[in-house]
């Protein structure tokens, strides 16, 4: 009785720091896992993943539920209750707007694939375009976004458009009901919050990030 | 007197999560600028930026040596502030490791350029496309890498080879003394961190995070 009463914290409660580390946590599982390791302490992933073994326990702790048992967490169960935490254990379907350089790599990245991402179909503006393949996926007419939309629901829109167009491109989104919006145009974009999420991935901002770190360096 | 002995935060002292916020603030400062805005309060350049006007403050604060003077913070004074903190006023020559969609989409970003980022030439394995250009930029042999970088000293490599191919080239890097990496590759990379400096862009992961998002919205 007592056990069921220990509380364990809730997803919604992970912070956003801890979240950012959770994809690293299952890709060195994962890996682990198909290496055929069974067992892994704190010290060692922490090793692997360059993080100290305490922020690993700690982290560790607050997805609750993980019994450590002396030998170090089970590998497999640890990767399963991240992947549920992330939601890949069930299948995301995803639209790529924009049959550019970003759209087309973001189409022929095989590793989404793996998790259970899907790409079914890429929208663009461009006559030369239409009718083809980029990444292997079918490029549409932007024109013809709603009626897919309508007819296909999906879960995700990659917004790889220009700047340009990025606003009006992501007001279609929102009226479509498309709940999540991976953008990697580079422009913060106004959306309603409780009806949409939204990750930016904006290349140039990372670089500079990295021009910071190279100007500073001890 | 009194004035001169203020401490003023260096730039060293910047926290992660503030290093991250500069590119953002730049972009905007960039924007208005253009847009003939002379002077912003911390409550508009908030709103701008989906942050809170204390925030703003803290980190403009941070930075020093900006003057708020009643009517807002100079627009372009504190643009030049932090594009010097993102070292982004000398420019920066990078090489491109691996042409493919991803190589190519870095290789084609205009605003990269814009940053003073240039891509002087790309590297890859396959003889189809050695010899050709992609995203504007020559692609040469990855064999030539070694010649190439004695003869022109680089500030930046973009490692987008494929996973199975990125330890053995971080190695080349490291030992071609190349001091800062972008890395696409799906791998958390060893390095010698007193020598060099790498920021991942892993988009599997940033990809993860908006499945979380999406499942845990409120």
């Amino acid at each position: 009785m007592a056990k069921e009463q220990k509380s364990e914290v809730t997803a919604d409660a992970l912070s956003e720091a801890l979240v950012r580390r959770l994809p690293g946590y299952y890709r060195h599982l994962r890996e682990m896992e198909a290496a055929g390791i069974k067992r892994v302490s704190s010290m060692k992933l922490g090793r692997r993943m360059h993080q100290t073994a305490s922020l690993i326990r700690q982290d560790i702790n607050t997805f609750g539920g993980i019994g450590r048992q002396g030998l170090g967490y089970d590998v497999r169960e640890l990767k399963e209750k991240i992947g549920d935490l992330l939601d890949l254990n069930r299948g995301h379907e995803m639209i790529i707007l924009g049959a550019g350089n970003i759209g087309t790599a973001v189409a022929g990245y095989a590793s989404f694939q793996q998790n259970g991402f899907t790409t079914v179909a890429m929208f663009d503006v461009n006559p030369a375009k239409i009718g083809t393949k980029a990444g292997g996926i079918p490029v549409l007419s932007m024109d013809a976004l709603e009626d897919y939309v309508m007819a296909h629901p999906v879960d995700i829109a990659v917004l790889a458009v220009p700047k340009e167009q990025a606003v009006t491109v992501m007001e279609r989104v929102q009226k479509l009901g498309i709940r999540a919006v991976w953008n990697f145009a580079p422009v913060d974009l106004q959306y309603d919050q409780t009806a949409m999420t939204v990750v930016n991935v904006h290349l140039s901002d990372t670089l500079q990030v990295l021009s910071y770190q190279l100007a500073h360096m001890r």
